[in-house]
Parts: C-alpha cells; sequence; structure tokens
C-alpha cells in the first residue's frame, strides 16, 4: 500500500551535528543551561539543519487539517458536525481564534480539505485534497478502508508540496478542525500505547458525563476491532481523514528537513501514525503544549517529545502550534546571533572555591 | 519618604470592566474555556485597558535594569562582579541573548543603569539613572541607606519616562541584570512571604555547595537585622538599586496603565515592593513565567500571580518577559478580532441529553 520507502528517503539525524549545536550553545554569554527548553530545542534545529540554521524561521506557515468522522452521528461531540465545515469557513474568512494567533506570529494559514462533510468553495487558502464526505463511524467499522489508506497518506504529502508551492516556509505548524476527532485520536492513542481506554478518553470539546460513557464505549468497540497494531490496522479502524493526512505531511516535512510544530491531542495522533511508518521523521517534529486532553500527556511520551509549554489549551486549529512559532524563531536566533564569551569579552565563571 | 501618594495615583481595576470581557470571550467561536491561560490573560488586558484593548500590543519595550551588589565580594555568584557592565555591554552591542529574543518578537530595548559598579559610556539604548557604584555588602548592613530609598524609587519612575519618551510603547517587559542580584531578592522574597531561607535561595548562575552555604548565610544576616517588615526596611537591608528602581518602573506603568509583563525572581522581589506601596499595582502585572530559581514560585504565590509557562529559564535578562509579548499580542487579538458564534453563524454547542 505504501508505494513509498519513507525510511530510506528521510535522513536521519546526524547526533555529531546536534553535539556541536549543544557545544555552541554552551560557549554563548549565558549561564549553561540557563535557556532551558530554549536550548534544547535549539539543539534540534540544529539538529534538523544539518549545522546551525542558515535563517530565523520567519517563513512560517500553519497548516489545518479539516475532516469529518462518522462517530459524530453517535453524539460524542458537544457540537453538531456541520461545525466542521462552519469552523473552516471562519479559517478561510480569518475570524476564527488560528487567525487572530497567525497575525500575532506572522504566519500564513492553510486549510487542508482531506475530508469535510460538505463541498466547499475554491478559496485562495483553502487546499483541497478531499478523500470523502466524512470518515465511516468508528463505534461501527473501520472508519477508512484500509486498502483506501494510501490515498489518504499521498493528500497529505499532496497538501504539503500545494501549501509549500503557494508560500514557501522554513517551519511547519500542523493543526486539525473535525468534530468528534478527540475520538479518533483516543483509539490511536490507546491502541499505540496500550493505556487504558479511559486514560486517553477526554472531554474534548466539554462533554457531560453521558457524552463521554458514549465516547468510552465507541473507542472500546473500535479497538475490540484492532489485531495486529500495526499502523494500518489502527488508522484503518479510527481513522480519519485529517489524521492520516496529517501523517503524510509529516513525513514530507521530514524529508524536506523542516521543522514541523505539533499542536494537539489530534496531531500527536498523526505523529504516532507518522512514526509508526519511519520512526526518524519524529526527531524532525516539535511539540508546542501539552493540551488540556488527559490523553494528550501519554502520546507525548510515547512520541518521546517533551512539549514547550502548558497553557491549558484544548482548542486544536493549530493554535498551540502557533504560540510555539515565536519559540522556534528565539530559539534560532539565540544559537545564530548571541556571542560567545570570548567573542564577547566577558569574564566566565570564577574557579569554585574549595 | 515616599512624596507620591501611590495608592490614590493606580486606578483600581474595574471588576465590570473584567466580567464584560471574560462573556465576550465566552461567545468567541471556541468552546468555552478552550484557550485556557491565554483568555485568563485577555481578561486581565481589558480591565486594564478599561475594556476591549484598542491595539494589540505592538510597540513593545523591553527595559533591563541594571546594578552591582556589595555582597558579590563575598562570592555568592559564580561570576565576577565585573560580568553586571560586560553583560550591559552586551546588551548595547546587541549581542546577548535578550537581543536576539527582542529581535524574535519585535520588541526595542533599553538598559536602565540604576548603579552598576563602573562609569558607563552613554548610549542611545542606555538611560542613565545611576543611583551608586553598586549597593552595599547585605551580609554587613543595610544594602541602601534608607534615606535613598526615595531616591532610588524615583530613578526607576524616571526610567520609566525615558524609555517611554524614546520609544512610546503598549506594553512593557522588565527584566534585570546584577552579579548577586538572586542573593537579594531571596532576602526580599523570604521577608515578604515569611518562607525558610533554604526555600528561597537558589544555585542562581550555578554555584556549588559551598557559595550555596555563603549565600545562604548572607540572606539570614540581612534577614535578622528585619525588625519591622515594611517594603522600606526589606528594601534598605536586602537591596539592589534595580530592584527598588524595578518596583518604580511597576507603579509608572500601573498609572499609566500599561501591562506589564514580568521576567523571573528578581523582577518578582520588584513587584513585592511595589504592591507592598501600592497594592493595586499587581492587577497591572502579568507574570510570563516560573524560572528554575525555587523561590520564584513562593514569590508568584505571594504576589497572586499565575505564571503563562515553564520554559526552565534562569538567565534573567527579561529573557522570559520577552517571550511572553507574542502571547499578550495573540490574547488581545483573539478579544479583538475573533467572532462571536452570531456574528460567524457558526452552531453553538447542542443541548446535552439527558
Amino acid at each position: 500500500m505504501i508505494t513509498r520507502d519513507w525510511r530510506a528517503e528521510i535522513a536521519p539525524i546526524d547526533a555529531a551535528v546536534a553535539a556541536a549545536g549543544r557545544e555552541r550553545i554552551d560557549n554563548l554569554t549565558k549561564p549553561q543551561g540557563s535557556l532551558g527548553k530554549i536550548e534544547t530545542l535549539a539543539v534540534r534545529l540544529c539538529a534538523i539543519a544539518g549545522g546551525i540554521p542558515a535563517h530565523a524561521y520567519e517563513r512560517r506557515t500553519i497548516l489545518i487539517g479539516a475532516a469529518d468522522h462518522g462517530v459524530a452521528e453517535d453524539g460524542v461531540s458537544a457540537y453538531p458536525p456541520e461545525v466542521t465545515a462552519q469552523m473552516v469557513g471562519g479559517f478561510l474568512g480569518e475570524f476564527a481564534a488560528i487567525n487572530a494567533f497567525a497575525r500575532a506570529v506572522r504566519a500564513e494559514v492553510y486549510v487542508a480539505d482531506f475530508g469535510v462533510r460538505a463541498k466547499l468553495a475554491a478559496h485562495p487558502r483553502l487546499i483541497d485534497v478531499h478523500c470523502g464526505y466524512g470518515t465511516a463511524n468508528l463505534a461501527r467499522r473501520a472508519a477508512i478502508p484500509r486498502h483506501d489508506l494510501g490515498y489518504v497518506l499521498a493528500a497529505g504529502i499532496a497538501a504539503y508540496d500545494e501549501a509549500a508551492e503557494r508560500a514557501p516556509f522554513d517551519v511547519l505548524a500542523l493543526g486539525e478542525m473535525g468534530i468528534a476527532n478527540t475520538t479518533a485520536a483516543a483509539a490511536i492513542v490507546a491502541a499505540f500505547t496500550g493505556k487504558p481506554v479511559r486514560a486517553v478518553v477526554g472531554r474534548g470539546t466539554g462533554i457531560d458525563d453521558a457524552r463521554l460513557a458514549v465516547k468510552i464505549a465507541a473507542v472500546e468497540k473500535a479497538l475490540a476491532r484492532i489485531e495486529d497494531f500495526t499502523w494500518e490496522q489502527i488508522a484503518s479502524e479510527a481513522g480519519g481523514y485529517e489524521i492520516v493526512g496529517l501523517a503524510g505531511a509529516i513525513l514530507s516535512a521530514a524529508r524536506a528537513r523542516i521543522p514541523v510544530v505539533l499542536d494537539g491531542y489530534i496531531v500527536a495522533a498523526a505523529a504516532l501514525i507518522a512514526g509508526a511508518i519511519a520512526p526518524q521523521a519524529l526527531d524532525y517534529c516539535v511539540a508546542a503544549h501539552r493540551s488540556q486532553e488527559p490523553g494528550h500527556a501519554l502520546a507525548l511520551e510515547a512520541l518521546g517529545l517533551e512539549p514547550l509549554f502548558d497553557l491549558d489549551l484544548r482548542l486544536g486549529e493549530a493554535s498551540g502550534a502557533a504560540l510555539a512559532l515565536p519559540l522556534v524563531e528565539a530559539a534560532a536566533r539565540m544559537v545564530r546571533e548571541m556571542h560567545t564569551f570570548a567573542e564577547a569579552g566577558v569574564a566566565t565563571k570564577e574557579p569554585d572555591p574549595t
């Protein structure tokens, strides 16, 4: 089904380059380690760039994968499914949260329609990679037929390429919109991590106990059909179009040596799929934040990614990833523009008294 | 000693304005509360502005208070005291961490020399509010003579006015530079919070156990001289020039209804002094981050401020405050630019099934 050999196409990170980046950072005019997570981020940027980054990541694009989920019909979300298309309208009309944040961080916003349950009119900010009018209901049967997965993954690659053509970028932030997609993400995270369903199912947009029980039951039904725990079976049973599509976008970014800033829970599920296809792709990922969704922390742990911040977000739309973009620029400028103690003529530490 | 009546000069926050801001935020096209701390920040910006902010806080200034501390002679820091002036040279030469961060967040940097132990040459980014060539050694006697406190506070007001004149700003980020100033901050935080000295003394720039013991002893000696726990006695015994000066800058910003973004431990100590002078000044403050310094969390708790993020920083220089500036812009743009459900024509929540 996968016609490309991603493990061969994505370059592994060079540990020596990362070590050289760390050494330069340790000699900059500040106590070692005093910039905490910004230093760790800078080391990762050096590793991704194959040396000191050549720029400050000022060309930045936010790509939002949108799709509908059949399981929404069971009432797992507090919002009706037509809200997916309405919110996409908001992104394109530029009056949604992500647009406000994108203006604050000077980023371009594109929406990839991987499978919204409505025909969307063409728009300069919309990328049409439609795979179907929503997935099947994962509580009843496979959300995506297994033989369709390659097509959906290719849609993600096409979305990446189209976004890069419309506005070339140095860093990519990924987000999503899809009513009921925390249900699909929970099934994926449970399948990849082996954690109990109750630990990975949260209240999403804010549901009550009754809806929560329906949501847990839906995830359990999808999990019961998973036997071999390959990414193909997990993605097929759980969906969704935007999750598999975003996995394709992550693989594309890694192949292009572009850092990918991950938003919340749903994008973490996409990263788990990308990591199953090519583990080295995760070295190109930056986790922006830890969301209010309880399963997100478990997913990040499985991905081996430490989030930059906790802002108690649970919106999606790439809102958290957008807010991390200035930190990427700050980390790059730190390693590119700060002087070392020797360059600056600043005294280093005194020997400790003994 | 204080010739101004700050409690009369600083307007209290209007709770009705804050509530109106919260109501608008609750009606924007997103689940209520889903933008977590960004929403809380937006409510505070509304309260400070007296309504929906009229702008996105794009004119921003970082003001770094610099001064030397007599206690440095006891070896409480891993760095020699001349590093204070050398680092100020770095800020003015624009190759220090804060300059890299300021470029990343599009902010102007000014340095207020409140009392560096060297004569600094004039520079367009330097504000000369010199109060003395470093404070006295707080391990031996009062760091600042009590009759000088009014002068130092006035220096902070003058620094604020001068920065505002050189480049008008909508938001002010405060930071500091001063070898040994975590020792002074620890004494201030211990005095204001009543916490044990060991809980508020950290390793600063990264000191070993021997220096840590000297640092703890120094703080204990300063505390032993404090009897009445007024801000005047605390500030006089502990110092330093930049801490008291920054307290003056905080009061000035609050009087001008300008949000003040606080950096780390030392600026928190300055805010404790400002809050003792006029408690309502703290309503104009935003805590950027929780640093690695153990006493910082205790100081923030005493200030009643919840930090936006933890990035494991311990540099100072306003580095953490700088990184919070895009969040201020994002919060302002959210409340100013997002549409409500009604404006956007997006369906609201379905009634929960019962």
